[in-house]
């Protein structure tokens, strides 16, 4: 492991990250808020730690990262934003333990939005719109890994379907790289922009629209108000739906549709999945609520596109307390939990076009049994996907479900039933943010020991950095491969 | 499809399975018990349509059976003798409705072993003796096929890495098939009586030891008194315990064994991982109790144990309410119904074997992220699995989750919690029998509306002809693959 490049850009990010943390810093400065100290504090530790690691202590000149730096610098970038990010809310007296800090600056960075803070409707402004920055970081910061880095290191997998994204380039940081990087930014600035004005538009002031955006843009869920999202009017609502539906896209697609190429953009195998999974557990949600809970078809649709919209694209704002809706519908958000959104979005979960390779896989193996001998592709779109990828699939598929069993085998240890184990992991795992039960949507994290919160953070940081890379960074490097 | 095939064999196992339901004819008149008509009906019926479906109907001459025929006499065997074997339990007035019984014996001949039956210590012993014989015919009838039927038709995958098991014969059932069939059978025997003995010892009656043995040789679970086994003497639970983790073993390894390759059997990968699991399981459930219901030890152990060897060889005997215990320990159990048995055995569940092979592939996709260009193949013992192999496991796992899935979204209509919905399906695809909560050991299915107790119905068989037999079935023939 080459030390000095790992430290050299982490350090470059903690820089990065002092600068993130100003706006709040500034705000709180503006109002004269007490959490004033705290933000200073830690933008000074930020820079001072971020100078040490990338200008002080290494010196040497790098120009190639192998896949462990890699590996390396985005694991310990994200831990070490989340350590120094934690520090306002402890400083300032927010959480009560440093691991509560932790635990939200965690939630808010993997985009999952699961809160230890109980009334959220006292604190500093300052305090939250840090809380729904982080939310707003994580999600770029999950677009760059996701589309340009990964597929950089040749582990991603999916965006080499779409057209502008690079190929595995064995280690180095391409031009080409950067210059994808800087659509996907200008991409999802133009995105909370938009979402912004059309908030502002339903009333909502500029500060709150700003950090309901960082929420739905980031896929987050962060809300400013005890209850989420339910006291707003329908206009945001429906609003904050759409553009969580849009933000669990493929932010690729994007960049084709801005090419006019619309018919490509509507040709995306993934995309219409995405579309159709939401649709199909609008309609059944809907239905159960309408015919068990004798709901209104107009309200029970409503309520429905919400909580899916937010639950599949993994971000976890709620309109309605859907803890109390029939176990039909809660088992229909669970299983949407695990789908997630599209790769190459803000979303987490297992990805659709993960789910999608699934079927194909099951549906040529039935196919298999009448025609042993037949040789069938994988193919998605006119193009053959390598057994390379199907088997990468499977086993992230196999490692996430496994990851899921064990959070939850270690939650249970912490008193709770089993429904809030089951969904308090799921919920974390897929960056989703609340659960069921005693994790529901009027619930909080906060009754949890210092133990599962730790383990939570741990899972959040695993579905947020699809599994393997930490795993991979964690396991011996030349682990002895029997089989 | 040549219908004549089907109809011949279909027939002929059903002449077989009149033959099957005389000891129970004979107690039932020997005792005089009211259920004797209906015993005597059911022999007539089943006889009669075995004759005239083997003999009369259809009289070409069959020489090779091609793979749907195969899958069409297995299926409709396992429906068919299902729908006879229920006429007792309806017409002798044991179950209300002809849809009880078909439950009750669907779940006898997958051994299951989930009941709608609130009380079995007021039936005749002729319905009990039909009841718990309906396990040991369904445990015989699935080691004919997964080891023998299976891999003639090319889709049995596991049975090849033992020493005794045929190849892939395209379709043709060989002398080779019929001859392992055989060792099959005599090591079913000889298990059988060998824990009559044993539990006869333990001063259990002749006709309640074979009922207790046809429930564990079968890994079934119909008890004969209404707490299961809690009543017995620790002496008879150890015995069923031993008894039912020695029916979760490959029976091929038996056949082994007595040709004194002790170091062969010993070397098996999936006996190995198969111990380890329970040794493991029953470590933790073990020290869970003892931690936080402060059980003793012994006890803590010995119901541990039972419990283990219970639920992971899919029999579901019960000698303690493990619904009582805490949330850790029911999620291994929960854990332990999908991961099933040995393949080969008499038990349900997933099998140890694809979880082993499953465990490799993460173990691979995570060194391949150090070292992207290596070929690992991936082994058992020192044999390469192949690719295609591969395939088919990871497909099997995918559908064996999407049924669990669809099957808890269905049976969460019928207004249960989400706890017993999820344990009710993963008890009844996994073809244990008790689940927790509502269906837990004290509890049982009748409360179920037919629609639910059908699917049930459905979702056993799937389990027990490991899915892709019936859904081959039941797809088109000629399906697109449009992929």
């Amino acid at each position: 492991m080459k030390f000095g490049a790992v430290s050299k850009y982490v350090g470059s990010i903690l820089i990065v990250g002092a600068f993130l943390i100003s706006p709040a810093l500034i705000l709180a400065f503006v109002n004269q808020e007490a959490a004033l100290p705290a933000f200073g504090i830690t933008f000074f530790i930020m820079l001072t730690t971020g100078l040490l690691l990338s200008k002080v202590i290494f010196r040497e000149s790098i120009k190639t990262i192998r896949i462990k730096e890699g590996l390396a610098i985005v694991t310990f970038s994200w831990v070490f934003l989340a350590l120094f990010g934690a520090l306002p809310f402890y400083l300032s007296g927010v959480t009560s333990t440093y691991i509560d800090a932790i635990f939200e600056t965690v939630s808010g960075l993997t985009t999952t939005g699961a809160s230890i803070i109980t009334d959220v409707e006292v604190l500093d402004q300052s305090i939250l719109f840090w809380r729904s920055f982080t939310h707003w970081i994580g999600g770029m910061g999950i677009l760059v890994f996701t589309i340009a880095l990964l597929p950089a290191f040749g582990i991603g997998n999916f965006t080499m379907f779409k057209a502008e994204s690079p190929g595995p380039t064995h280690g180095r940081i391409t031009p080409h790289i950067k210059s994808t990087a800087r659509t996907l930014y200008l991409t999802y600035f133009a995105l909370t922009i938009v979402q912004i004005i059309f908030l502002m538009l339903g009333k909502v002031n500029a500060l709150d629209a700003s950090l309901l955006t960082f929420g739905t843009v980031g896929t987050g869920g962060f809300a400013i108000l005890n209850d989420s999202i339910a006291s707003y009017s329908s206009y945001v609502q429906i609003i904050i739906a759409i553009f969580m539906v849009a933000s669990g896209v493929n932010f690729t697609l994007y960049v084709l549709l801005f090419q006019g190429k619309l018919k490509e953009v509507w040709a995306d195998a993934e995309l219409r999945l995405y579309l159709k999974i939401l649709g199909v557990a609008v309609v059944l949600i809907m239905l159960n609520l309408v015919i068990t809970h004798h709901a209104s078809i107009i309200i029970a649709l409503k309520d429905a596109f919400f909580q899916v919209a937010s639950i599949m694209t993994t971000t976890g704002y709620a309109t309605v307390d859907f803890n109390q809706w029939p176990a039909f519908s809660r088992f229909i958000l669970l299983g949407l939990m695990f789908i997630g959104g599209s790769a190459g979005s803000t979303a987490g979960g297992i990805k659709v076009i993960r789910i999608l390779i699934l079927f194909k896989l099951i549906r040529r193996e039935i196919s298999k049994i009448h025609h042993p001998h037949a040789f069938v592709p994988i193919k998605l779109g006119n193009k053959i996907v390598s057994n390379e990828v199907v088997a990468r699939i499977y086993s992230f598929i196999a490692l996430h479900m496994l990851v899921f069993v064990i959070g939850t085998l270690l939650i249970s240890l912490d008193q709770v039933d089993m429904v809030s184990a089951i969904s308090a992991v799921a919920a974390t795992l897929n960056n989703i943010g609340p659960g069921l039960a005693m994790v529901g949507p009027t619930q909080n994290f906060a009754f949890f020991t210092p133990f599962s919160k730790v383990l939570f953070s741990i899972i959040m940081l695993l579905g947020r950095l699809e599994l393997f890379t930490i795993i991979a960074l964690l396991v011996p490097q030349k682990w002895h491969i029997e089989s």
